[in-house]
């Protein structure tokens, strides 16, 4: 049997992951990782997820073990509710803040619909927005208020048609690290009231700040034209597949429909014990702890790359989230160069793939949350050095 | 801001589970309910799962917590590949087997393509393929072998075109209860193999056997045609939204490539639980005692129908699985009459939720495995007089 006729039209849009692939291909443990997104194990609550087990069986029991509300738990809805201030109506449990993405984009998208991002933009939602075969429409950022606002101005212009939606990280985005400011919010917020679109605004590093004042959410500034995506990924451990989304109940209502054939309900063990972690206080005692941790990783990071780094080598300045994001001469090709670093023991992303034009050759997305300070040290000498050499 | 504008063309085809609008209509403890597809609470190994969570935070630490790789962690993978003779690439987890029914569709189906299926089926599977907005292709069950191929025969050149796949659940089928003989499975292989479509077989109940002997799995008789669909929900816990597919490698890695997208891996702590629930002999020893549960329920319900149900009522003699299926006298209808039932105390599924074309309005679904005895008993009275009053 050919497989040419199998497969649907869109899957000739699906877009392999470059990180994951990286991931099956090397023990990230093994080298110097500044590569995943991945948290710090140190921040993970094991004796916490041990203690709330048993807990979740005793009071919760049996129910916690069943099939579950398609929303997600009402015990977990009301203390997301009750933490964000967000009317219960509002609220979405999702099976990870990825699935957020993508059930917005399939309730939203048909083919060549466009959608407008940030140029660089995470790799996940590129994927995601690709596999509905949307035209996606990048805009690069600007510190200039009014050259930022222009440039979306002729992004739509040379669309020439509504977009479906704007997707965006406001808060240290992936992969730049970098954070909208308010001006920058209110030019998103009035030009989608001004061109009939939506938002989609990603949240996944809004708690980890380590400098600097929060913003509003771009959901506070406009509810009904935002939908607004959260994940327990970095503030509780990723590995329990839970987000969730705010938005405006008839919104919700279709995306809620959608997921009754995507997956039935979240996980429903994992919302119970989220639930019990978030409303008893532990998580924000443990958010603390990993919010000090990786300022001073952060901190670190900043502190260690201009004595290690040749001339001609820029970086963004995070104030929170999980990475930085190198500039390097114009020229260098960080896709050509990956292999060699690995070969040396040295991993990170190439910034072209965050890029929806396959430009940013000469950038690289470096991660700070994963390897110990010891070796973030190490590991940014090496690159250092890797960069130095091969800059001549 | 209107919404007309705001939905994919997708949404238009999106179906609300009418079984999902129940839950959210009534408490299911607080009436006699053959409603749902849920296992017993009985069936929930909750000490296991306590003493399991302290294991794997003891032995595999920080990893049971991080993401994950998106094929599924290699230990579950393994413990499957172990117990179904199924080489490990050809093994991909699955966030639920609702999953594995939606990524399937997603990666094989066009607007318009066609999906054979039995009718009645899955509703779910109804779900999924509606929402991709396929053309659902339905064929009533015949015990009669040579009528059996001959209806699939004439389904298939009405329809004149090759369809996609063909869906089936081949044992203890939900809704029905019936199963699959050797030589109808033998007729479906070889009419995929002439008309050259793909088979989708959904296994959530194979291991639920109360009588008669096991057959063989349509993936085992064509492993390169058909992807095999499997489920922890009902051999460990339905909370824990983890499934399973077996299929020919270039199959499950166009799945992989959108799995990605969808929540780039499974539930990873609750993947771990899995592997060692099932990998210690646990899971064999508490699905015996689930198929002794299961088939004493059964039993009594095929022994308390006789002495209840009015004249001109009958029902399918499941050997396995959780549900069985009435077919009442025709004219009756089963959903004008459930708001009756409901009001009284007793909830089922019409049976028209489960036709691909709104046909058997004169049946219902009972389920068995959720309630205790006692009260499978009294519902089952309780419903008897109701019919008898409603058919005079």
């Amino acid at each position: 049997m050919e497989n040419w006729h199998l497969f649907s039209e869109d899957t000739a849009s699906f877009m392999r992951s470059p990180v994951r692939e990286i991931f099956k291909r090397v023990d990230l443990n093994a080298i110097y990782s500044f590569a995943g997104g991945y948290p710090s194990a140190d921040t993970f609550p094991m004796e916490d997820i041990r203690q709330l087990a048993s807990e979740v069986i005793d009071q919760v029991g049996a129910q916690a073990f069943q099939y579950g509300a398609t929303q997600g738990v009402p015990a977990l809805r009301k203390v997301l509710s009750d933490r964000y201030s967000i009317p219960l109506e509002r609220v979405q449990i999702t099976t990870s803040s990825q699935q957020g993405i993508d059930v917005c984009t399939r309730v939203l998208i048909d083919p060549g619909d466009a959608v407008l991002t940030s140029n660089p933009t995470y790799l996940g939602a590129i994927q995601s927005f690709k596999s509905y075969r949307a035209e996606i429409v990048g805009v690069a950022p600007s510190a200039d208020p009014a050259a930022y606002e222009s440039a979306w101005r002729a992004a739509l212009a040379q669309l020439g048609r509504r977009p479906k939606f704007l997707y965006m990280i406001p808060d240290f985005q992936n992969p730049s690290g970098e954070t909208l400011s308010l001006e920058q919010r209110k030019i998103l917020i009035s030009l989608a009231q001004e061109f009939d679109f939506l938002i989609v605004e990603d949240c996944p590093y809004r708690e980890l700040r380590y400098s600097g004042e929060p913003l509003p959410t771009l959901y506070s500034m406009d509810p009904d034209r935002v939908i607004h995506l959260g994940s327990f990924s970095k503030i509780f451990a990723p590995g329990f597949r839970l987000g969730w989304i705010f938005a405006r109940p008839d919104i919700l209502d279709m995306i809620y429909v959608c997921k009754q054939s995507l997956d039935l309900c979240p996980p429903v063990f994992d919302q119970y014990l989220a639930a019990a972690f978030m409303g008893s206080g532990r998580l924000d005692r443990n958010l603390a702890r990993s919010v000090e941790l990786y300022r001073s990783k952060r901190d670190l990071m900043l502190s260690t790359l201009p004595g290690c780094m040749p001339e001609g080598v820029t970086w963004t300045q995070p104030e929170g989230g999980l990475f930085l994001f190198l500039t390097l001469p114009e020229g260098f090709d960080s896709v050509a160069f990956y292999d060699k670093a690995l070969d040396a023991g040295v991993a990170y992303v190439a910034g072209s793939f965050f890029h929806t034009d396959g430009s940013g050759r000469n950038t690289m997305r470096l991660n700070f949350s994963f390897m110990t300070p010891q070796r973030i040290r190490e590991g940014l000498h090496l690159l250092g050095d890797l960069l130095r050499e091969e800059l001549g």
